[in-house]
């Protein structure tokens, strides 16, 4: 496949490095740009993917490959979501329409796909921590290139990223930051920090008082006064120029060069820029003032709105203002992340103390209504995953219910959050993490690891609805019951909810008993039982229905708390020498996931280990089940589309019941009326 | 026990809460001072402890419970070490000499301890996120009262407590931090944070520039200026008066109000700087200058020294100035720290390419030698985990070899960087894991989840040597093997190293196949096989040798890779029928741990599940053998000496050989020989 004509004419077809960049004319420089537009708006009508923040770097991408010589100077992307430019500069057109899609291109940067991928990325805030690191290897290994840093002012607020700052002007390594400020990180940006710079582009007051005082002397030059005056005069100036002139002064006093503001859409004031100060070794930061969705009227307007996009979305330009245009396969009504948020509205006026925090994501969470019906109970602290849950603990112990939402694969970023301020002390946190399990976005965003990650926690519950009505359940038991103390963590996957009807909004609210799992199929003679967990079950429960030995052999549990497990339920089954094996289904990672919990139960139980002692018949131990884990492999999972993903990792609906057939035909073999099944299958 | 008289004085003696300050007159206020500091090194002469921070923080303790009133107003302390003249003045002296025993006073604050500690800590930087949330709650349920964060110098530099900074400029809620600048955290502090602070103490030049500009102003006006240049100087001054007032500019810049620089020592001044701002209702910040030890002059002298003291440190004050006095019960040439510098040390010629980082434990993690001899391959980054690792992965991007030292608790700060940024590309990072297992400051610094949460990360090798030369050679392994590919972490407590002589320092370093478990003990004829891990080891050899069941029907097998398994070994245990039972020892949190990747292996692995279809006998099934996990149970470990916790935990080597023993027997007491053995019980 290639890209249409349309898209890639002339210019940008001559361009297979980014050495072609540099035989060109200014103005060929901005006739490529114009193509470069084009080509990312019309290919992501076919791909979808991040669009506004693509468009804004278009001018800047172009001038940092013509004026460095990637991959010998390095140039890291943070995040890597504006990196559409980069990829079609740097030999990726041919396959630019494969753009996020399975086996395609990464919708990041990632240096196994291309060279002029310095780092990979996904996660925000990383890149100064990674340009200082390989600055100090260039240097110790006495090499010679620049390494560019291209981050947003939403990026900034990371914690790592200020760490990384700090460092940065203390150790006074040659690196070039690129600070990309369209004063927007996904959602709306916060913080002192941003307000600070909104200040400095308005006021631009230092150059301003320089100035001034320029013309003080000037005027009063004529006059003759007397030389202490003149003296004061000349020192105030002095000082001034020393200590003002630069309007990033928070940078400068923190020990980074500033430069800037410059129009990031004005390729030859970019150029210039860059030309004047790359080789100065020191560290120093551009700052680039730049339009999200530079050229593209609807996105323009509406940034936010225009973040990502569908592959639609050039269809859809003329439909109503308030249908969001985002990358989702499923109608927006129906997601857990609706559910979700839809539960906060209406549970906010049963709970005055609820309040809701994100790092961020409001957009992706579904929290923007909640913020703008509760503005003085919803708070979104930027990209600060850590202060987010850290405030929520401080929140909680004052008596509130304070509600963190935040998706799997950022709370990485919180595990020490959760357990020195929120589990130590037992406080009634609610974590609601959002995008559990397998995504699209690939390595980087795979919701795998919070099972595993949180299970080693003490005192933290981890539930995970089987279906729409059940996250609702949750969400109130978890803020309603009087019974429960200490965080709770309820996961759901970037889906559409299960058993979501249009009833799901009328529905009222029941306590949930934590303790309790709950069987969704009882066989009568069944061989194998199945614990599913979450997600899994929308997989697994039709089969229970239309497969006659699953319906027949198997029964199926809705494992609904994977943390702590139901001990009376597992007991029952160890005692039902009926079963021969048990299977675990989670859509996480094996590895220290919720079926190594029960195989840690089954194997240290106190009791068994009374059985044991008391010298017990060997028969008891014939029974010992077997226990089959069914999860996610101790492996990175690629990006494509999440059925896909499913599918590959054995998952979906067609592999799991495939797979448990063969567990109950397994299970029959060891038992002297296989044949019975046998003959069945 | 009470505290000898000459500690608690008159008027110390008559504090039982803080509201008797508010009867005292400042010269009281200033004796009470001073009896605290003889409180405190008296009783740290017998209990240890953080001496030169405390003995910094002693009037600013007392002028915040003056000025405020606890535990109405909340005072939250950063890291909660300083806290020692917060505990004698809030009604814990009689229990002060208990402090950091075990059942004792914790050496860190505790809601479970006072209500005068108004959260709890133990890792660095979470103050102002916790004061933030708890503002947020204050206001939300309409209370009235004051919140106080004391946070250092070193604090600020962790990104979590700028993350919170940034947002508290935004939302200004009426929180008063106070940072408390002893141009020093645990190490030298570093970066542009502190050079920041450093200049304003010594310039002063904001007040310069103000009050020259009114010099001019009042020489000009004898002179008869046209209007618009008196108008000109007229707006430099208000311009300046606005933005340059301050010298603390980079807080004003992010929205928080900055008062100080005051003297932390003097209780007049820090009592009238309380009560001027305590009513203002904003963010504000109140800069002291204190000096660590102040009062001791041994500690004034040399700070790091006296950061923490062992019991007997009054009694050293004359031994050699290079002997560090610390709170290390072993001798300080033997701990698997020092083996870890040394081994540093010794391979830095090896590998010229090799590069240390430390995220300020270069103290404890025995790193100082290492970064005096080669400061350009040393790297402390301040209070930052997150920056540490991915400036590591950078660091191995570009083709160094990185060396992460971290304390197994301080790693929960890092987890997303080590899969993000470290595990998906697979680079070569060393991670070297300190405090890993039971450590004596309590429940915030117990090294029990490493395991757990590293074990779920693809791509990366767990290792822990059982004594001083194999963690030797697994650093020299890691370092210089072609073979080896991706991150590693190698895991150690904070303790004696096992089987160090004075030979280990001429130890020659081999290459160790971390894909094999060795045979430490193998009976003949054994019903139990021991699978340990690191630590572990050193608590249960000895009994294979002295405790004859153990000798007779206990294998013991040094589990030196915790990840990958030796599943070529697993596979020979698991063929071998006279095996009962297999126990996994690790000193870590068993949910998700080390024993229960071994039960995974069991259940799952793929050759299992082609016994399974392949319809072999039923026999294959009686000896699936049992599996027993021991390592530490699902709840937070309070603080007490590692010897009492090992015990109190069923890991010393009396609880673990015992527990063995009965292990032996139950495994009898289900085969026909069981006679045989009991017989000689």
């Amino acid at each position: 496949m290639s890209i249409p004509n349309q898209a890639f004419n002339k210019i940008l077809l001559k361009v297979s490095s980014p050495q072609n960049l540099k035989e060109l004319s200014l103005e060929q420089l901005e006739t490529l740009s114009s193509e470069l537009r084009e080509a990312i708006i019309l290919n992501l009508s076919k791909t979808g993917g991040h669009l506004a923040s693509n468009l804004g770097m278009i001018e800047t991408t172009i001038a940092l490959h013509y004026v460095f010589n990637s991959p010998t100077d390095k140039l890291i992307f943070d995040v890597g979501h504006q990196c559409y430019a980069h990829k079609l500069l740097t030999g990726r057109q041919n396959s630019f329409n494969t753009l996020r899609q399975y086996k395609g291109l990464s919708g990041f940067i990632n240096p196994n796909e291309s060279v002029h991928d310095a780092f990979l990325a996904g996660h925000s805030s990383t890149s100064i921590s990674l340009g200082l690191g390989m600055s100090i290897a260039r240097d110790i290994l006495n090499e010679d290139h620049n390494i560019v840093i291209i981050i947003g002012d939403g990026g900034l607020t990371g914690g790592m990223a200020l760490e990384a700052l700090n460092h940065l002007g203390h150790i006074q390594k040659n690196v070039l930051i690129i600070l990309n400020d369209n004063e927007m990180s996904i959602s709306n940006n916060i913080g002192g920090i941003y307000h600070y710079m909104k200040r400095l582009k308005e006021t631009f007051f230092y150059k301003d008082i320089k100035d001034k005082i320029n013309l003080i002397e000037t005027n009063l030059s004529v006059n003759h006064l007397n030389p202490n005056v003149l003296n004061l005069i000349h020192n105030v100036k002095e000082q001034a120029s020393q200590r003002f002139e630069t309007p990033g002064i928070v940078f400068e006093k923190l020990g980074i060069n500033y430069y800037g503001p410059t129009d990031g859409h004005n390729l030859q004031a970019i150029i210039r820029e860059l030309e004047n100060i790359k080789d100065i070794k020191k560290p120093k930061l551009l700052h680039l003032i730049t339009q999200k969705g530079k050229g593209f009227a609807p996105a323009e307007a509406d940034a936010i709105k225009y973040h990502g996009v569908s592959s639609s979305f050039l269809n859809n330009l003329d439909s109503s203002k308030t249908d969001k245009i985002e990358p989702d396969y499923k109608p927006k009504t129906s997601t857990y992340s609706d559910i979700f948020a839809q539960t906060l509205i209406e549970l906010a006026q049963i709970e005055p103390n609820m309040v809701a925090l994100t790092p961020a994501t409001a957009e992706g969470s579904g929290l923007v209504k909640f913020g703008n019906l509760y503005p003085k109970r919803f708070f979104d602290v930027a990209i600060c995953e850590q202060h987010a849950v850290t405030c929520a603990a401080g929140m909680a112990k004052a008596g509130l219910k304070p509600i963190v939402s935040i998706y799997s694969t950022f709370l990485q970023r919180a595990i020490d959050q959760i357990i020195h301020d929120v589990a130590i002390l037992n406080l009634n946190v609610l974590f609601c993490i959002d995008r559990a399990g397998l995504v699209e976005d690939g390595e980087t965003h795979q919701g795998a690891f919070d099972i595993s990650l949180l299970r080693t926690i003490p005192n933290l519950k981890i539930l995970a609805p089987k279906d729409a009505n059940e996250l609702k359940d949750m969400i109130y038991t978890a803020l309603a019951s009087k019974q429960i103390n200490g965080p709770i963590a309820i996961r759901y996957p970037r889906d559409k909810a299960y058993n979501f009807t249009t009833n799901s909004n009328n529905h009222e609210f029941k306590l949930i008993d934590f303790t309790k799992w709950e069987y969704l199929h009882k066989a009568k003679n069944h061989k194998v039982v199945v614990l599913a967990t979450g997600s899994m079950i929308e997989q697994l429960e039709p089969g229970f229905k239309t497969n006659s030995h699953l319906t027949n052999y198997a029964s199926l549990v809705n494992a609904r708390c994977l943390k702590p497990l139901d001990h009376n339920l597992l007991k029952l089954l160890l005692n039902d020498h009926n079963i021969q094996t048990i299977v675990t289904v989670e859509e996480g990672a094996l590895s220290g996931g919720f079926g190594s919990s029960v195989l840690e139960w089954y194997h240290n139980q106190e009791n068994e280990i009374e059985t044991y002692t008391a010298n017990l018949p060997v028969k008891t131990r014939i029974n010992f089940p077997r226990i089959v884990n069914i999860g996610l492999k101790d492996t990175f999972i690629e990006h494509g589309q999440r059925s896909i993903l499913l599918d590959q990792n054995g998952l979906n609906s067609h592999k799991l019941i495939k797979r448990i057939e063969q567990l109950i035909l397994s299970s029959f073999t060891k038992t002297p009326n296989s044949v019975e099944f046998l003959s069945q299958v």
